[in-house]
């Protein structure tokens, strides 16, 4: 009997209720007698660890986090927390996490559920079968380099500076992780950066092609400058197989290509620490790509599609539960053919649940 | 009567076949004997200027930049200059001569010519109509801040560095244009970018509200994280009217919006500096939004239109030329409603021309 240790962050808005689903079918795992049990613990993060705690994430949260298997996020934000200090911002909490358990591989995949490929802005055809998958460098570049502040200059004029700063270290070791991904799928990598306007731009094509060489020859490398991936993500996204990126650039890359699939509010993410030598155990966060749509927050609307497959990535990625995986995602394209929608994903001729309702009918294909 | 100074500049590539189209329209104008003369000059940039000078661009040519009424220029780069030193990059002209003469606002025309909605990958429906003009911030950000720079540390790792940098003016001087464009089109501005993760998005947020009030509260304003920008120009481009933003989001979202019309190969751009206080005068540089594809160069196979429309741009802002900038315009809508294509934007029922062709075609339309 394997015991795994989850912390559960549902956060702020919609992700409440989402996280409330993946509840449910842990407590189906754990009743269900198999080998694997699930000890769960839930902590608050972003706006509402701010309203009882005045932060963001508190140290209390980043060590339980730290010491446990795998972290499900939901999702943190929202109009009420517009004006809290900009270092208790909701996101802060987020961010600390990533940056303090050094979650530096953030998988993002990007695929085209076949029920919902009509749904996409593209063309059928350019996303139907559509299997990307975005590794984005998640603890470096431009999101915690220092300097990073506003200074007021002697003539009252403001100045804001942002570090984007990557070491060889830090490229080497992403580009390891979209290598091995990419074995396992097309075998395809494209490394998107701008090296013809930045320096970490040439570090990271020079250090990608090295790693290339001496790990992944086996393995197709393709260089891309990051404006022309977000055209390429447009004209022919099937294109590509794994995309490896920094940290700003995989932000508006993985956010576009997750659109354009059709499914937005159907996407995981993992985040990813290093294993550890002896014992291969990796610290690791799960969240949906969505946000907390403070809009529909409260009203059983939302769609906990992409807050139940992170959790099934976290099966894979840190359970060692492929098999519990695959049938999550199963139970997941199987409501979608039994036409079934949440309002996010609504088409003509389906019928139209709420968010317990989505659970339950997954839930029951399990 | 009217004498205009321009400087072509080809540069490298397509650059120089679609800059011939360009002259040949130059010299209609001339020999028509309106009120308006073109005065002309040529110079190398890019790789041809490398190959000739050992550098990207000269002194004497940014010189001639400086001096006259507006630079057309086509486009720089291609394999032949991989490997050349980081500092002559094709590239490295351009942007010297953008900073140099401190062409700061670079204006983004995203529109979808009503004959290729079909060719975007978007659904008709989506992009019929579209017409977005991004306001890119040009001489700032991590494009220009210091330090840039890779150093090698004592345990052999490199670190690159690249330095996002804005000020309150160069924030209000570009919301300015973006406010001003606004009110001679749909009145609504998108401000984006990422305050929730960059100090440079806090300040760029804040000036551009504080410039709003101030300056065009006429205006409707909205912010948007360029994350979310990016999804939204995948989602419903429609949405948008002007969409201000920095350097380099400005640089990644333009070439997603411009692919997302279906004519990429079709888009101008305008780069322009502040207008002289006494004068009126204002630097201005023109060109295409696509780069030198070396692949078709020199086979008579680039489409002319982003060139030509870009010279279009030249008389509507640098000459005082609406009435023949829209002859132009029109010209171009001609050419593709009698159904000439070029290879780039060929359909099935249509006519493929070549460069010259298509060329001949828009002049006979003026
Ligand atoms: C919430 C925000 C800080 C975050 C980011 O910018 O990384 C989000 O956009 C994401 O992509 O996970
Ligand atoms: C050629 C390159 C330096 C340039 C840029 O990054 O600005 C190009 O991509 C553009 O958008 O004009």
């Amino acid at each position: 009997m394997t015991t795994h240790k989850l912390l559960l962050l549902p956060g702020d808005g919609i992700g409440i209720e989402t996280m409330a689903e993946v509840e449910r079918i842990i407590a189906f795992f754990n009743a269900s007698g198999g080998a694997n049990t699930f000890e769960t613990e839930s902590d608050l993060v972003g706006g509402a660890a701010y309203d009882a705690h005045g932060l963001a994430v508190t140290d209390e949260c980043v060590a339980k986090a730290k010491a446990s298997d795998a972290v499900i996020f939901g999702a943190v934000g929202g109009p009420k927390w517009a004006d809290v200090p900009y270092a208790h911002r909701p996101e802060a909490g987020l961010l600390r996490l990533r940056k303090d358990l050094d979650l530096f591989a953030n998988l993002r995949p990007a695929i085209c559920y076949p029920a919902l490929a009509d749904a996409s802005s593209l063309k059928r055809e350019l996303v139907e079968g559509l299997d990307i998958m975005i590794v984005r460098e998640l603890t470096g570049g431009v999101y915690f380099g220092e300097p990073k502040e506003i200074v007021t200059m002697e003539d009252g004029q403001k100045r804001a500076v942002d570090t984007q700063l990557y070491t060889t270290y830090e490229i080497e070791r992403i580009a390891k992780v979209a290598f091995d991904l990419a074995r396992k799928r097309g075998n395809k990598v494209h490394s998107a950066e701008k090296h013809n306007v930045m320096k970490s731009g040439v570090l990271w094509k020079e250090v990608v092609t090295e790693t290339h060489a001496s790990y992944a020859s086996d393995v197709e490398l393709h260089h891309i400058l990051a404006d022309n991936c977000a055209m390429q993500l447009v004209r022919q996204p099937k294109q590509f197989d794994v995309i490896v990126t920094d940290n700003l650039f995989g932000d508006v890359l993985s956010d576009e290509a997750a659109m354009a699939t059709g499914s937005l509010g159907m996407l995981p993410s993992a985040s990813l620490g290093a294993a550890d030598e002896k014992t291969g155990r990796r610290m690791a966060l799960y969240e949906p790509v969505h946000g907390s749509a403070p809009d529909i927050a409260g009203k059983n609307r939302a769609n906990p599609i992409a807050t139940i497959a992170s959790f099934g990535m976290a099966l894979r990625y840190s359970c060692g539960m492929s098999e519990q995986a695959d049938l999550i995602d199963k139970a997941i394209a199987g409501v979608l053919a039994d036409g079934l929608r949440t309002g996010d994903i609504m088409q003509p001729g389906m019928t139209e649940v709420g968010t317990s309702e989505m659970g339950s009918a997954i839930l029951k294909k399990l």
